[in-house]
């Protein structure tokens, strides 16, 4: 980005060289002039998924009926979670999908407590998202009393974690470590590998929530010796609305791993309707209730265009377009008062990047309500831009910026109050 | 059914004057001469069912994408819930769609124990569906070892519960009953309201799972005065493979509730994004991750067909068509050596009748696999007709045992090995 130029031709430019442009095509757009910057959010239709969900809705249930079962449903699990596996860097049956991110890191925490017995302390940050965290109180409060969160504070700025304060925390009480590998709010990336190994140093478990993480980033929990993880699929996998959530157990573990949630999915012989619970072998026993078959489906061809684009190259579209966007603020909004929330150095940032400003929820809306422009807020001042590489283009970026400058040249925000936060 | 006769004359005048025929027509029946007897495990698809699933998928994630939210997501778990309540007797605010049966039973459970911290001991049957007693034994297993589950045996027939055993076994240490209302091998429909008085009489809390009933009877959970309750929405429902389950709280325990799954969807303010859980008033606090959003709206339409069917006309087709399954049977089959394993008085049955026979398994396979009938098998000797009042007719009942017969009296089953049980 040597010849980087604030303009519309610049942008062009960038998108005629862009060896993932054609990947724009496989995805549904039908309001062209809607500049999405939310799908770290929610993650734009798949064409295909048309097509699979309604053959999914209309010949497999409409037509085999319960004979669907055994045609593919029940395996669905393990085999959309081994593909998911590939792209986060797990090694075949150590991925499923099932259930929600909070059910599965519900699950994984209390397989982490079960494991370590002896130990009575979890240990994460302030910037862990916070549905994460309400998992972790509810668990503390009602169904392992004995134990004890310790919440590491971020650093001043609210963005950037404490990483030396982490560490620090990590003892020889501690059962379990668990962060979000990308940050929500400032897309700040942590070192997956050392901080890892950090905890084991010290006997601990790490689980990772990769929601933010997975499909723009090349994570590599077996390389990195991760414990466990979970994440959802809806944003970069480009799932859908509320699908199913993906859950990782190490092999290592496999063997003493125990679900609090034996539900029959993950039984060993479900269909002899035995009396007495025999876990499956493996990672399918974490599987609890009925597989959300559509839900599930859906799932299915997002995955398949992230295998087919390849991380590495996600990646490095991902790692150009945030750095394009940074520097499109610096260029076109020097004026109003933004501070960069995310890290600018290229490999501490996931796939989005967060401007702040005092104004930044009535920003949004402008953005939203006047300028066909759909990022996201987050309290207190985050204006959240995700930049999905299978689908987001260079020009939509700059349009992005050059929208978000009329809307401060022209104040248009001040006519919105500052009312309650909605999802977007 | 004074004038009953085994014949396809009869079973087409049944059909004639039949006022939930035309319901037929609402759903899809891609195979004519497919004789499906298996309702009870997968209901049918809803014809609406594949319009609302593809204007969901292409227009609302398609066009909507992240606003979808804000149009009827977020509200997607209580709206569908107080629509499920009305069909399982229920008033607005106490059900909400979401999870698995089986993660909504882990939740259920643990806030009943919750809820009576001082009783050490869960009450359940040797009849309750092996998924809920596994879920039972993975929360003993892992977080309540102090608990204990009892396990009440059935009467020697193993399908006939013992309710004077069990009644007997509710003691001052038993903090909560958990039952299958309908006996999922042999349709035997349980006594809600007396077997709900005299636990609480004993001062423990009731839990039933209305998986079976849901739909095919009108449960009167208020009027029954029942605590807690779980169930499915893919069989009598027609929700769909793997649908979203629901579950019920009476509103006279919902201020003491507590879920373990402190999941962000049943936080108070959830896009305040606060790190501390705040749980949403009343039943909204049972829903804890992101709800499946495309697999939930596939549940709309067949909970819709049977609220303006409504559940009076639903039962009376119920027990018209186990009444006439069973005098079938008894007509037709007297030479083969069936036993009827489902109450033969009505108002001890559900929706399905099963047939007891030893050589049940290959029968089955061979209904299906030769006859285009498809009920299911249940260890150790049931075949399972399970009748959907919204769909199934008389003449297809009547077929279906015609069929049967054909298969016993050609002895069309013996080619078929004793393999491993699946779905259907």
């Amino acid at each position: 980005m040597d010849n980087f130029s604030p303009t519309r031709n610049y942008a062009q430019s960038l998108d005629q060289t862009d060896p993932l442009g054609p990947f724009r095509a496989r995805f549904s757009h039908p309001q062209p002039s809607l500049r999405y910057m939310d799908g770290n959010s929610l993650g734009k239709l798949p064409l295909k998924t048309l097509d699979v969900m309604e053959k999914a809705v209309r010949d497999q249930w409409g037509r085999e009926l319960i004979r669907g079962w055994n045609q593919g449903w029940w395996e669905a699990p393990q085999r959309i979670g081994d593909k998911i596996g590939q792209l986060v860097g797990a090694a075949p049956d150590q991925v499923v999908l099932c259930d929600s991110t909070s059910v599965n890191l519900f699950k994984l925490v209390n397989t982490a407590l079960l494991l370590k017995p002896e130990r009575k302390k979890i240990i994460s940050d302030t910037l862990n998202f916070p549905s994460d965290l309400y998992i972790l109180q509810g668990i503390m409060h009602t169904l392992q009393k004995g134990h004890t969160l310790q919440l590491v504070s971020s650093q001043d700025d609210d963005l950037t974690p404490d990483i030396s304060a982490l560490i620090d925390a990590i003892d020889e009480n501690t059962a379990l470590v668990t962060l979000s590998h990308v940050v929500f709010k400032s897309g700040y990336l942590y070192d997956m590998a050392e901080i890892t190994r950090r905890a084991h140093e010290a006997g601990a478990l790490v689980l990772w929530d990769l929601s933010h993480s997975a499909g723009v980033f090349p994570v590599e929990l077996d390389a990195c010796e991760a414990d466990l993880a979970i994440g959802c699929t809806y944003k970069y996998l480009n799932g859908g609305p509320g699908a199913p959530a993906f859950l990782y157990i190490n092999h290592r573990l496999q063997e003493q791993a125990v679900s609090p949630i034996w539900g029959w999915a993950g039984q060993d012989k479900p269909f002899n309707f035995d009396l007495a619970y025999t876990p499956a072998p493996g990672i399918r026993r974490f599987v609890a209730g009925t597989p959300h078959v559509l839900s599930s489906l859906a799932v299915d061809s997002g995955v398949d265009i992230s295998l087919e684009a390849g991380m590495p190259a996600i990646r490095e579209k991902s790692i150009r377009m945030t750095e394009y966007f940074i520097r499109l603020s610096d260029a076109l909004l020097t004026e109003y008062q933004f501070r960069v929330g995310s890290p600018r150095e290229a490999r501490l940032r996931g796939g989005h990047v967060s401007l702040r400003h005092p104004e930044g929820y009535r920003i949004n809306r402008a953005l939203i309500d006047e300028m066909e422009v759909i990022p996201d807020f987050r309290e207190p001042d985050n204006i959240r831009f995700g930049f999905a590489p299978l689908y987001t283009s260079y020009e939509e970026i700059w349009e992005t910026v050059e929208r978000l400058r009329v809307v401060m040249s022209e104040k248009r925000y001040t006519h919105y109050s500052e009312a309650k936060a909605t999802v977007t």
